[in-house]
């Protein structure tokens, strides 16, 4: 049988949105539930996909099934497609699985042409309407499925009324749209040199091939790699018989929801206007009315509406955004779809429809996009002073929230004026790990350079930083401590915002108001957390913040960075003394003032932690990123260790890698120098016997091993922490338990996973790494390559952004059951970015992890998204 | 039951030998044949392991064994170890599964003491023999067992003998052993505080712990390390009654083969010496007889011999290396092996053995280590000019072969030279691909820097070149165009020479010899080719490689880098065009500027591979890698293109990666430069179409593309290859074949190989890379970690230097499963360097690939190892 490309409103039903697309199904839906919705029909996203796959040319076989659909919808309406006498009139309209912005969006009165709107004005005694709808037509058409440039249209009609002298188009004749009907057709006739197509069929198969071909366009592009919606889902038509609004004081349009989207408060939200269309509502040239005051205009009508409202949010079981035409004191039904609400909106209304019986608690937790709770954690703008504002300049999104602050070009001048409290965002070229300390006493960060994955963007994402990055309109001069941007200069102590969530920059003070979390959020998370079975960790290298992460939910910390605590200003330099002395001894003392600090800190967590475990990864990066870059640092250094500059530089020349991503790091540096390994037990193992003597907090450690590949460097490795551990626990007297375990960011340790498991109590999936060691991708170098991938179709984005289910979750999957078959209580985590990416928590969940690990601020989204793959799961 | 660690000669045989070391398997074996072995017993390579992973100590139950054993020893000799009256007396030497020098080697005499020299002087009737027997023993034991110095011994030796005016060991009288026993045993007392062990048992269990000791010795590690001998592996001890060479004149001991090891000839090949050990044999004071000459001296003895010699290698199917002992008439046993041979007599030897009927040919094939073969397609050393000859150096063999030229130390000097007739040798710090052409007119290349796989490494391999890397000893001055080394200075046109099978490097000149390859060569491969299953292919990139290669035997190319065509004189300045240029249309220009050339490559090789399958891969290193580095280089540039040298420049760096093995190559260069591919495969198909049009060769190219890592990549390159393909070949109206297949070097790659199958016709598993990824090691970046991995006993070699059978295996084979599952007649080879390793070739074999791809000169190892993996598994 011939596949079925085209189905009537009544042939489908709400579940059939991949095929049919939102709109369409949710039109099928509401004809099912015997709503007033003008009939029409569908061309399915397969037809797209078919179209765009085949040159561009709908078939036969397609026109044929849109032929046979139309002459059913005849019969329905009794009234002709492109018939003199009673034709009937159309809308098109694309339709994709998600609402995209961006694509074709509507051509109205499809099916007009010189005849037929002769008719239309003789059987609506409404010559003037009919023209009017004729020359609307004709201006859409020429525009969204030729090409010819609307404005061109608009420029005649000004014309026309300033020769006439009219203000309004309320002033237009019947005779007057009659002639602009005639211009307007010339316009087409001097762009296109043909006349404007008289026949509905063509008119008809040209937009809908329009439609198909707004699929492709470049603004349907930067959508969908916004939004990863991948290229294949395609788009579907809605072919529907038009109803008018504007047939005079009986008609009407208007669009509601059926709570406030804003709030969640239970009752209609929306606006209507009489006698208009649609796009009038749109354009704003009226005011109009809110929707409570249709209750007065057309009491019948509104109650009408508020039944049917209610009939769809019970249906759905939640908020509808809904469109509605009024024709002649008939209500019909346009569109409706779930409403887009504010996250606290989204928990008001789920946590009302469990309240009122609507949703089961479970039901209720799938209505939150996880995602949506970033915007309950980081201040935002107030929004009467944002709309004042007005953006100097747009970069990345890197790290969401609010800030406003005076700027800063170095970290140090970050951290003086901070001191001084000055509230600062801190501007930088791009940022390396020496910044950290200005980053965190910064209100936000604004780079030049570096994308989404750049160190500015993961380090205040980790610390909850707003952040924009890599604005490369910005000129900096870092000598003068001053950048231009949009026309303006700004300098040292001048004051500018930044929204880390749309990745604007504003030249001014803006208020921004700190989040709440209210009752509702609580209720919610708590039903969460009910039906979740993944644990929910945190990354976090400090005290303040594992107490954060704490206090958003987190169980436990799944990846504390030791490296990022040796960037301290004290602690720097005696990092550098340990790479560049000559011998072990050096290293050793050197490794001895380093261990104060580092006990330091593992007390501070763990007492904030109290007895929640606590995964503590022993040194990871290469030891040159520790090294100074600057003359001056060098000689500094030189001077402390009694040597030369020069030698120092050979010495940091020879760490030099060619591909430091696959070099000496991880695993292989307590390897080299086990003493390292050492000093980091030692301090691990201790601040943990001190706090249990002191707080009485039982804390078993797990000490985590990072890069390994083979089953005997993790034994290497892992005798050292035993030997150290166990020699530290008998001298102290006190009983304490730790465990040894590994990162899986190596794809060969997946692969042995059954070995690595023999001797690692539990794995840490490493999925940065892993997935570009899966790739063979580097992230750093990945810019260029991912800007020819994503715009010649082959990516839909940055493919290693989410968790990459297909290779690496092949390898993950592996390694899981590899690791189990033999551990069987093997514990399993995953600690890369991904564990805060609710696609990628959801495969956590298939493959059977553990527990997830993010930054802080992501936990309420990672214990939402692990909840949501609960219970998709049991489906 | 308890683990049996001990044997008795007669309680094992031939096979045992992973757990009784290879001496004593044979020592068993030959027990078993009824031939006159002097018995004993041997404690396993398992007794070593426990002891040397427990703490260094012989368990309670393996001195049990030992015990039980010794006792049915004192049976069978009816002598009693440590006994006053009739003491047994025993060796005690090392075994492992192969032959290791560098280990703990022989204790002789070993039960010898202060009362049971007396009783052995007084049963012999040779007081003089047993206080030298004595004396040797405690010299021996103190050295090799508890590590006294030896010189110490020999230098109270001398002292002794020129105090009595003796000049030959001969000299010494009963009585001056006596003394000498005496001041040997306090100088052990004076080194170790004790005296010297007088309890036989003691002494036994000392040297077997010592045996198992050196297993762990850092000459032994070394050597394990050359020759890839696991440390799991272990080292068997073999105790052994002694007996006596140097009774008298009726006793001797000797060594012999059972044919001529040099040549291969059936004749019997050996020393002896008359009154002597064996260890006077190796010590050179006296000069053995010719072992025909024992026929004379011995008949009986002989005749029984060569009998011996003859059962043996008609047992082994093999020819043998004996050791024996002559002690009183009576003709012992002490050791037989299957002999090392030069290549030439292995390939006579295995020849012969089928003529004679006692191999059939497949048991021939299996005679002959692949790896050998290397020495018949290499110019060696003339064996005499060799031995008058002393190295000034040693480096790595990075390339097998012997050269002897003038140095010179530019490419362009080289090439200079080359052309006016000299024989050159290229030295440089290290090399790059602007060397190619000085390194192919060089009859061999050394270099300071770089490792086994090296750039130096790796294209001299391919080139057949003679190489030596990475001889950090030297001082260069390249200015200068000078070095030192081994305190001797070398300036441009002086003479060396290089052994790049040993690393040597000679201050002066040494003749080579051509090799030549005689007819049993390709006897045997013939045989070899016969039962062979896989293919072998050669990686090749000029016409002169590719006919070498089809000398070898070559049945394809697996492997054409065309990158390597792009560094010629000529062409590299419009590659670098095509890369600095700033729009596609100038970029297209370079690249057809370029295109002549490859077309002009690829028609030499189709002309040389004749009908051969030939696989061409696209494009693949990062566009920096061709790059001019000097200054005067970028300014050449620049004039040619009418730009500014800073502008080039600037360009260049903007194509910095910081990890370049994970960036921007592959097919990531066609997926960015389309035109690339587009250059590449008009190439490819419009020099095919010449070829069959002028020679009427039909030709199918296999053109591949690398780095692929998901299916839409490669179908995004594929399709640009199609359409150019396919219209060139629509044009020419000739009828032409082409496939299109991809590397298999990205993890993902092989973990989706099902869906990446759907598009590619063949897989050629890319392991170089591939290996890399799967350990996330840089090869690059390796050394220094590499050491300390090997040096702290986690891997016994460069990991990456054999196919990684565990990991990147398990990688190989999920790949060539899911790939035919997909596509059942899916072509599957290797083109790594691995391809031309034996074990490697034996996994590829295991997994079912179609073929291996190697360099020319490692054609013959390959279809040996090939036929030899073949008859392995059908074992």
């Amino acid at each position: 049988m011939a596949e079925k490309y085209v189905y009537m409103f009544s042939e489908g039903n709400g579940s059939m949105k991949n095929l049919l697309g939102g709109k369409g199904a949710n039109l099928c839906e509401m004809t099912g539930l015997g709503m007033p919705v003008p009939q029409g029909f569908i061309v399915t996203t397969e037809a797209c996909t078919l179209y765009n796959s085949s040159g561009k040319v709908l078939s036969g076989d397609i026109k044929g099934q849109i032929d046979a659909a139309m002459a059913k919808l005849e019969v329905i309406n009794g009234k002709r497609f492109g018939d003199d006498a009673n034709p009937l009139l159309v809308s098109v309209r694309s339709g994709a699985r998600a609402s995209m912005p961006g694509m074709m969006d509507t051509v109205l009165n499809l099916g007009l042409n010189d005849t037929a709107v002769e008719a239309v004005a003789k059987n609506s005694g409404n010559p003037r309407w009919a023209y009017d709808s004729y020359r609307r037509f004709i201006m859409m058409f020429s525009d969204v499925v030729i090409g010819v440039e609307k404005h061109k249209f608009e420029r005649q009609l000004s014309k026309y009324k300033e020769e006439k002298g009219y203000k309004f188009d309320l002033d237009m004749t019947a005779d007057d749209w009659k002639a602009v009907v005639a211009l307007f057709k010339q316009i087409y006739k001097d762009d296109q040199g043909t006349d404007f197509p008289q026949t509905a069929k063509d008119q008809l198969f040209e937009a809908i091939s329009a439609v198909f071909r707004s699929w492709d366009n470049p603004r349907a592009f930067v959508y969908r790699r916004m939004n990863d919606i991948p290229y294949e889902w395609g788009t579907a038509v809605n072919v529907q018989t038009m109803v008018y609004g504007n047939m005079g004081d009986t008609s009407g349009t208007g669009v509601a929801f059926s709570r406030n989207p804003a709030t969640g408060e239970d009752a209609l939200y929306g606006e209507y206007l009489i006698n208009a269309q649609g796009e009038d509502v749109v354009a704003g040239v009226r005011t109009p009315s809110k929707i409570a005051d249709l209750g007065k205009d057309m009491p019948a009508i509104y109650d009408q509406f508020a039944a049917i409202a209610k009939t769809l949010e019970k249906h759905y079981k939640d908020m509808q955004d809904m469109e509605f035409t009024i024709e002649n004191g008939t209500l019909y039904m346009l569109q409706t779809r779930n409403g887009k609400r504010t996250a606290q909106a989204a928990l008001k209304v789920a946590v009302d429809l469990v309240a009122e019986g609507l949703l089961t608690e479970e039901e209720a937790v799938l209505k939150v996009d996880p995602k949506q709770l970033d915007q309950l954690l980081h201040p935002v703008f107030e929004t009467k002073a944002l709309k004042a504002a007005k953006p100097i300049g747009k970069a990345l999104p890197a790290s969401p929230g609010a800030a406003c602050g005076k700027v800063y070009f170095t970290s140090e001048d970050a951290k003086a004026a901070a001191a001084r409290g000055e509230k600062v965002i801190l501007v930088r070229l791009e940022t390396s790990p020496e910044d950290i300390e200005g980053m965190f006493v910064s209100q936000g960060i604004l780079t030049v350079k570096g994308g989404m994955t750049s160190h500015a963007a993961v380090v205040a994402r980790g610390m909850g930083r707003c952040c924009v990055s890599g604005c490369e309109a910005i000129k900096m001069n870092e000598e003068d401590k001053s950048f231009t941007l949009g026309g303006g200069a700004y300098r040292e102590g001048d004051v500018i915002s930044l929204d880390g969530s749309t990745g604007n920059i504003y030249g001014e003070a803006i208020t921004t108001i700190e989040p709440e979390i209210e009752g509702n959020f609580a209720v919610f998370m708590g039903w969460a957390d009910k039906v979740r079975r993944l644990g929910v960790r945190t990354n976090a290298d400090t005290p303040q913040d594992a107490r954060r992460a704490v206090e958003f939910g987190a169980e436990g910390i799944g990846l504390v960075r030791t490296e990022h605590m040796f960037f301290d200003e004290d602690r720097i330099p005696k990092m550098r003394v340990m790479i560049l002395c000559d011998t072990e001894a050096e290293r050793i003392a050197a490794l001895n003032d380093l261990l104060p600090y580092q006990k330091r800190d593992f007390i501070g967590i763990y007492e904030a932690m109290k007895e929640l475990p606590v995964t503590i990864r022993l040194l990871d990066p290469p030891l040159h990123e520790f090294l100074p870059k600057e003359d001056e640092d060098f000689e500094k250094l030189a001077a402390m260790m009694g040597k030369t500059s020069a030698e120092l530089k050979t010495k940091a020349q020879s760490l030099h890698e060619l591909n430091p991503m696959m070099g000496h790091r991880g695993c292989r540096l307590a390897v080299s120098y086990p003493e390292i390994a050492v000093m980091q037990t030692r301090a691990i193992i201790e601040a943990a016997l001190s706090v249990k003597k002191d707080k009485g907090y039982d804390i078993a450690p797990e000490i985590m091993i990072p890069l390994v590949g083979d089953i005997k460097e993790l034994r290497f490795v892992k005798e050292i922490i035993k030997s150290t551990a166990d020699k530290l626990i008998a001298e102290s007297g006190v009983a304490l338990q730790y465990h040894v375990g590994t990162m899986i960011e190596i794809p060969r340790a997946a692969l042995l996973a059954d070995k690595i498991a023999q001797e690692a109590e539990f794995f840490s999936f490493g999925t940065n790494d892993l997935t570009q060691m899966t790739y063979g991708l580097s992230r750093d170098d990945a810019g260029r390559i991912l800007d020819d991938y994503i715009g010649r179709n082959i990516y839909e984005g940055d493919p290693t952004a989410k968790l990459d289910q297909d290779g690496v979750g092949r390898l993950m999957k592996w390694a899981v059951d590899k690791g189990r078959s033999a551990r069987p209580n093997l514990k399993l985590g995953i600690c890369g970015e991904h564990g805060g990416d609710p696609s990628s928590i959801e495969f956590c969940e298939k493959i059977g992890l553990n527990y997830v690990s993010c930054s802080p601020f992501r936990v309420p989204i990672a214990r939402l998204a692990a909840a949501q793959a609960a219970i998709n799961g049991k489906k």
